[in-house]
């Protein structure tokens, strides 16, 4: 018993040591799925962007931006669906729905700050966003109704609005084409590396440019799990088929990731389309013209969705769950995300561990039809679990040497229907818990 | 760079060693929340238990028990709504609808075995149950209906009936009224201490005993997060009324608990009412004494739960959340749930971080009615926001001196109705992570 115990303080030492060593190693714990650089993106006609250091919250670093598109732009976009969504999403939502009614006359801009979300506020946060949209209309000469803002880090704190206002001067003088990689680096809050993402396609032979950022969700407490998203065009598209394509395609890929299947208050994605390509509007969906648009931009989307995955807290795997047999699409999604979000089936990731038993719970948990006696299950190539039992050519060890890689794709087929959706999400770790209950000393 | 990646990797390698070793010198740790004892359970008239040591999956320890019911019980319960759910779920489920049309005639029995949950098990696994069955009617002398199993531990493997089978005999010689503390250890997988909870009431001036227990949900992969209860009663009551009770008082008790938002596909409640009591039964809801019994039964399926949200894997902390003003009870609970299961929550509460923003965020992503601008938040007595922003009164000190209680409350009100609701859960920790993750060497 004493020997245990000695025994066991010396393991705890050890242990200790190794995890001093680890973090020497690892540095400030950047994701080890971060690109080597922030990708080269194309710079998109009519649209100049910049970003400054405004002192919100952060320090010495830039923490504002501002996007400015060309007169005759569209903005399409999707929002949180939290009811205790912020004043710069009410805002945002508002505005888009007034200027698809209506189209704007002038050039539109976005204001984004990080370090403050401008959420649970009252009506200050309502009052704060009103305050940087006049500015932001003073300084570009537009009206404040033709400006969008977006907002992310702490919430229930007021937001300091002449903060901002006091730099809008400087961004607006700042604006240029080149400018997207600053203000992909400006809007990050926890984040460890800027995510970036483009497609130049050809429409009516000319080129087409797509090229957008984002930032979530590594998230330290008390700031929140933000996911804001921007994309640029050049491609004209009437604003009411740009929002259909927009709203679509969120479904594929910014709802279909999740890390801790908590939601901000503050999600944003904005869309917004110049027209400057020099090709003919797209006016519907049954334009062939359209397909292509389409397929480009649920790229963008998608890349710029695995990346905020690959930028979970904490993550060191990252795995992609191909639903297949539901009922329909969203059934199929529905499913994805139960397995996506079971703490269980995560921690078994982490621990490299091929449970493909809290696989079969977590389908049986997410409400949709499934038959029990016809569930198959892959992780990979390997056939673990068909017909409702394990399949007899699996075995742990073929399981486990999977486990072990980055990157894993688990598949489930629950034998109901023909709906099928893909989800993305990491693992469960103990960075997570670090990150987000020991950061009080 | 390559260098040290391989390097790091082989640190956290090592890591993960070491922490197995630990593991294994350790032992299973036991809840902080662990009572001193297990309650004095009073017998049940008619009813007897025993339990023995069948080797099903764990050595040395008891793992299989035996109730058994006198002529004349009635059984009412309440299962996992997964859709994987498992064999011996399947059978009770049947057997409930069946004896609730057409009372059985003789003794009642209930099986259980712990380390195996024969779920997902496919055809082998209905075999099993009625081997089970088959062979507790003949050592009883009843027919196999009148058995009830449930079975809980490994998911996806075969259930070895025939370890259970060996056992009947030395399970039906050791039946006795004070077998409730026996069979309440044998029905353990990785829980760390056995539940117990009774009641004793006055009904027309005779003592109507009701004594129960439960297991859950500490899980150690592969095991699952079963809940299983058993309750037994003397009171005379109609099987249907008996039903209509359980099932309403489950969703205040077992389905208003949650660890870590996984559904087990073999939770099982069932509660057997032998009649001894001597009391006129109870044939309606209307009759003055159904809420007496009532009352009592919901004072011991809370405490029940309660105990097995003390006992969640990792436990340090254990919240109470109360949801007031939602549109309906259902809104409440259903915003309470998503409270409870937000790992951003959960991960403060284990930081002690008075981290109420992220409270709002879990009331917003819950899908239910709620009015940002009249939100309020409580931790215990201390009025954190209101009227959808920070109350002038609070200091993160005030919250941050509560949040190092072991036992906390939180309570908000949405601002939306009448609705009402209280939710348990536990803090999410590195032991949670620990247990779900590292157990593979």
């Amino acid at each position: 018993m004493a020997g245990n115990r000695s025994k066991l303080a010396e393991l705890r030492r050890r242990q200790a040591a190794i995890a001093v060593e680890i973090a020497k190693l690892a540095g400030p714990a950047t994701s080890p799925f971060a690109p080597k650089a922030f990708p080269a993106l194309p710079p998109v006609g009519g649209v100049r962007l910049s970003s400054a250091a405004a002192g919100v919250r952060y320090q010495n670093r830039a923490d504002v931006m501002l996007a400015e598109l060309a007169a005759g732009s569209v903005v399409a976009g999707t929002f949180t669906r939290s009811e205790t969504r912020s004043a710069p999403v009410l805002w945002c939502q508002e505005r888009i729905a007034a200027l698809a009614a209506k189209p704007a006359a002038g050039t539109l801009a976005i204001v984004v700050n990080s370090g403050n979300a401008n959420a649970f506020t009252g009506r200050h946060g309502r009052q704060a966003v009103e305050t940087v949209m006049q500015a932001t209309g003073r300084v570009l000469g537009v009206p404040a109704g033709n400006v969008f803002m977006a907002s992310t880090g702490v919430i229930g704190e007021p937001l300091a609005a002449e903060r901002v206002t006091a730099k809008l001067e400087e961004l607006a003088a700042g604006l240029s084409a080149g400018g997207l990689e600053g203000a992909a680096r400006a809007i990050m809050t926890t984040d460890t590396f800027p995510k970036g993402a483009s497609a130049v396609i050809d429409i009516d032979g000319v080129p087409v440019t797509i090229s957008g950022f984002a930032k979530g969700s590594g998230m330290i407490a008390p700031d929140m799990a933000t996911m804001l998203v921007f994309i640029f065009t050049d491609a004209a598209i009437e604003q009411r088929v740009l929002q259909a394509a927009v709203s679509e395609l969120t479904d594929r890929s910014f709802n279909s990731i999740t890390v801790d299947s908590d939601t901000s208050t503050s999600d944003t994605l904005l869309v917004g389309a110049t027209g400057k390509a020099g090709m003919v509007p797209i006016a519907n969906r049954r334009d062939p013209r359209y397909r292509a648009f389409h397929g480009a931009l649920g790229g963008v989307m998608q890349d710029l969705a695995i990346q905020v995955v690959k930028d979970g807290e904490g993550a060191s795997k990252i795995i992609a769950i191909t639903v297949t047999g539901a009922k329909s699409d969203r059934a199929a999604r529905k499913i994805g995300l139960a397995i996506a979000n079971s703490p269980l089936v995560k921690t078994a990731v982490a621990g490299e561990d091929p449970n493909w038993g809290r696989v079969v719970m977590a389908v049986g948990k997410s409400g949709e039809a499934a038959d029990r006696d016809r569930l198959s299950i892959s992780f990979g190539d390997i056939l673990v679990a068909e017909n409702g039992w394990v399949a007899p050519s699996y075995s742990e060890e073929l399981g486990a040497a999977y486990m072990k890689r980055p990157e894993l794709e688990i598949a489930v087929d629950v034998g109901v229907g023909a709906g099928r959706a893909t989800v993305w999400t990491c693992d469960l770790t103990h960075r997570y818990i670090e990150i987000n209950a020991d950061y009080r000393s």
